[in-house]
């Protein structure tokens, strides 16, 4: 994700004051950490994009859309028949039921534009909305925008002096999050397999949330983009399939993550009626529809993922890839969380000693130390990473400072030569 | 565009009020008229996209497009650089300046998003947006959507008892203007070529409207996704291009009007950096980005479309469908509105006799007279279109009532069968 950075004051028109809130004009770590201010060989693991193309297989599909005349055409809002036919085929057994194409399908122009169409449908000026800390920071303006406040419930870090943990030792305080909700709750955020932390959120504590979400009647958005990328036959429980909670809850998922297309911009939602009919009237009016040609390619993609047993293989090969950078961790000695899930992991920088009169940029003067780490660890080693008290809100900025968020879905030789630049950083690892 | 409806009352979480205004939930008229309610022969001149596909050597860019890696993932958040630079290099000598790609143009998920885009970094709850009526059905909730209040202005029919008038004829009132204009007025919509009229502003009347920007300190959208499509050398004017108004306007365009590619969703916006910055905010939350591999065709199509002398073979191929569309209007006998731009044609079916007991679905039989003219008229001869009052608030209504919007965007095959089969009508026709 990249620059959007501080508006010029000689506009004759004044902005929006919605965006004076959720960071919405701030100079972002995207733009901060973008290829451009780095390295030219910088091998970049910031970004969360694959630097291999979509399966061959589903290009071929939209080429041929690319040769007929309807799927270069409108698709309904809803999204195109044989999309919605085939999220159904593959994905409605793991949510335990016949999904109706027709009304609990809404494909939309990426996850990110569904959740955002989602904030529009249901949020009333004032309503608040809990995000799990960290959180993926394009929720924070997107709520903003619709009205709505933030509430922010941390993810504990690891409570434990081993240089190894999982993900699965960032845990919730159920008690906190019952004490963050209010009268003006509306929605709770779930975000599993979580980015960034890599966490796969147990049952317990997926029936815990559920448990709150029916006592409060909460709305949960349940952002799952990343379902297809868990490890060690680690199980990834859909909170929409525990007792009383699909009535209530909109699944999120991204052809982008399934198919190693971020660029395609083709994700959808599920969810009832009563939840995707007002997110229909909402998109239709942002984007009308998605485009055409890619939801086809998506459409042959998901027709036949079984067949070629393709999310096998590619959870075997991502699987392959963590190892690598984790291994690279290990041998360099730091401290570093193993994710469940996700294709991210966590480096704790807060052992690297970076030099107090290092040459940093004024963008990351003004931030936490986990930007002047990155900075640090892209100019002298080569390797690109996201500092992660970006995805915490101010006031828990400090929890995120001693994190850099690895992404590994870049292939094996570049994750390779990554690990082996990380070795560099050796003399500055405190014991 | 297709269906949105009423949505059912089951709903554990109550869904935003944001939806009961801007008839975001009513049953719109593309849901009324679609295809699936209709007879399957019939022929659709009813929604405004091509029954051909977009050039071969557009196409030919996406594929190439999905071959490499980088092009089928993230863009920019403002869009990929090689459209940026193809938009400046063909439309910036049309608004007499050096466009800057890096902060003066904006790619958008097709026309629509960007225009949403730009009422959510501008509207403050009870803003005033100005429309002209008839209006892009879209404008409406977009605005409300975003805690804008519509404020209408018409644009009056022609006072001819002629058979034939122009879209010319179709004139606002610059005194109608001025008194809608109140101290909570932020923005007004021009719309040229303008959906459904055809009417191309003139430069006096852009002059009228762009004195009153001025005066009262306005933002003015003009949405111009037609302006490829002017006839018979009729002068397109950009009121961006008139003196004071570069600081105050921005141009809306679209790649899916240009190059017959309505599903691809890639559209863009021209303006000062005091617009697009603001814009940019809330277009890299609402979508993040805009697809990669159909951006690059579009790229492409830029790139060629003076040597292959694109747009002009287009015009005059739209030129001789809008005649096809005109003669058999004129032949039938009744009066109709013959456009200097845009894939539109309105006849009047003001003096088509609907029986009175004709068998109507109740979706129709509650709006107003040009609804059941233009069921009726689906229904007798097998061509359908789209009921003019639907563009109008519902004060206005009325004046909507007596016209029918043909698309004439449909190959010259289908356009003379079209105009034969309206021939049936004659015996309805009042004298």
């Amino acid at each position: 994700m990249a620059a959007v950075n501080t508006t010029g004051n000689k506009a004759l028109i004044p902005f929006s004051s919605r965006l004076r809130e959720g960071r919405a004009l701030a100079e972002d770590v995207w733009s901060i950490f973008n290829a451009a201010n780095l390295p030219a060989d910088c091998l970049n693991l910031g970004q969360g994009y694959m630097n291999f193309p979509p399966p061959s297989w589903v290009r071929q599909a939209a080429e041929e859309a690319l040769a007929r005349t309807d799927t270069n055409h409108y698709s309904h809002p809803k999204g195109r028949l044989r999309l919605r036919n085939a999220i159904r085929d593959f994905y409605g057994p793991s949510f335990n039921r016949e999904v109706d194409p027709d009304t609990e399908i809404l494909v939309t122009s990426g996850a990110n534009e569904g959740q955002y169409s989602v904030f529009t449908a249901f949020l009333e000026q004032g309503d608040e909305v809990i995000l799990f800390e960290p959180f993926f920071d394009q929720y924070l303006p997107s709520v903003t925008f619709n009205g709505g406040v933030p509430v922010y419930v941390p993810l504990h870090p690891p409570k434990t002096d081993a240089h190894k943990s999982t993900s699965g030792d960032w845990t919730i305080d159920l008690d906190e999050l019952r004490r963050a909700i209010t009268s003006r709750t509306k929605m709770i955020i779930v975000n599993t397999p979580h980015n960034p932390v890599g966490k796969v959120f147990t049952r317990a504590e997926l029936e815990g949330i559920a448990a709150l979400a029916q006592e409060f009647n909460l709305l949960v958005m349940s952002d799952e983009v990343y379902d297809i990328l868990t490890f060690e036959d680690k199980e990834h429980v859909r909170i929409a399939t525990l007792p009383g909670m699909w009535d209530r809850t909109v699944t999120v998922q991204s052809a982008g993550k399934a198919f190693a297309a971020t660029g395609w911009r083709v994700g959808w939602l599920i969810g009832p009626e009563s939840i995707i009919r007002p997110t229909l009237a909402a998109t239709t009016r942002i984007v009308f529809c998605s485009n055409s040609p890619l939801q086809e390619a998506v459409a042959q993609g998901l027709e036949q993922v079984k067949e070629k047993q393709f999310f096998e293989t590619q959870r075997a090969e991502y699987e392959e890839r963590r190892d690598i950078l984790i291994s690279a961790f290990e041998k360099l000695g730091v401290k570093y969380t193993v994710p469940d899930g996700s294709y991210f992991a966590l480096m704790d920088v807060s052992t690297i000693d970076i030099p107090d009169d290092y040459a940093f940029p004024q963008s990351v003067l003004g931030r936490g130390r986990d930007f002047r780490a990155c900075w640090f660890i892209a100019l002298e080693v080569g390797v690109s990473t996201i500092p992660v008290s970006e995805f915490y809100c101010e006031e828990h900025a400090s929890i995120g400072e001693s994190y850099a968020r690895f992404a590994f879905c870049k292939d094996v030789d570049t994750l390779k030569r990554a690990g082996e630049r990380l070795q560099a950083l050796k003399k500055y690892v405190k014991a």
